[in-house]
């Protein structure tokens, strides 16, 4: 089953139903509803309705979800049945910040470890994970079956880095890097302005 | 002129079309159309045709915008005739790749400094920002007029801290310890979560 109907937000609450629906007991908790979700975790129901239905479907009139199927779904949307790789390239403050974020283990995702070309950043990361040399690249990738490439490098290095990635096997990027990068078809782009958020806040306290 | 109604996508693509307008000569642009900037810029009209809808109401058929106005109308939306301050707790590293980005200033916001506990990191960073002790939180943002925060601690640390900024004058908050603050009435929230993008990534690329 696709879901790419799922939005950010309503993935950005799932892990929170899953861990509730895990601390259920298992025998008493056969179905469940949004109702209950919802009071449990403080929550509009409309909000976890429209959640779980993006999710899973409709629940049955009266009784809800099957407890354990609504588990598995969750699981596999947030793809924690199926870890995904992904490396850093450019060992920066923002690359390392990314590398030790523990956050991304929740959507089955894995970072494995950084690239960098300043010989004074090799060796092993404050958060005990590795960085290598950026000359390790395409062999790391291709043998660990890399998946996704996160580039934290200078705007001015990012398009090489990504041509460079889409040529041994990467199947999706996130770009941290201020430019606009060109890929192949077939590769998935995603790019990340982190002053948007803050100009998105300001324009809202401006129109309060 | 309230413009609550312009998305995060919208927002990013702003300062493109407001770098395009200022580089056109005035005595000879009298009027521009969303079809003259679409194509200097590579867009799609119908895109860039919304885009302008949202921050300036629609064209007049034929001519398009005044220049002049529709600049001064980017740079109010885009916040760039009020300066907005800001500043950073937790000067780990997250928090110094963020006191370091300078891609805030196209949507007017200044990054001022930061404040850490820990006695090894204050002082200047390597952005040549300062980074302050803790016990200075209050007393600066007071006098300053700091309006927003952007909280970059340990988790377990992230209420406090967002308690004693509210009790000195801030009114926004961007959040990125991994917990959902409680904030009063009135004071703006935005939780980031970083493991979000690439989750959605993810997400996209099992669904190909």
């Amino acid at each position: 089953m696709k879901h790419t109907n799922v939005m950010k937000a309503t993935l950005g609450r799932l892990p929170a139903y899953l861990q509730y629906l895990k601390s259920l007991n298992p025998d008493e908790n056969v179905n469940i509803s949004a109702t209950i979700i919802a009071k449990a975790l403080g929550l509009g129901e409309v909000q976890v309705r429209k959640d779980l239905s993006a999710v899973s479907g409709a629940g049955r009139p009266k009784l809800g979800y099957k407890t354990k199927a609504l588990i598995k779904r969750l699981e596999d949307v947030l793809g924690q049945n199926s870890i995904c790789r992904a490396v850093i390239i450019g060992a920066g403050k923002l690359g390392n910040a990314l590398l030790e974020y523990n956050g991304f283990a929740n959507y089955g995702l894995e970072v494995d470890c950084a690239f960098d070309v300043d010989p004074e950043k090799i060796g092993k990361a404050d958060s005990g994970k590795q960085i290598y040399h950026l000359s390790e690249l395409e062999e790391y990738c291709r043998s660990k079956s890399i998946e996704i490439a996160i580039i934290t490098v200078p705007a001015v290095a990012a398009q090489s880095i990504c041509d460079r990635l889409t040529s041994c096997g990467i199947s999706a990027i996130w770009n941290f890097a201020p430019c606009q990068l060109v890929v192949p078809d077939g590769i998935l782009l995603q790019q990340e302005n982190l002053a948007l958020s803050l100009a998105h806040l300001k324009l809202q306290m401006n129109n309060k």
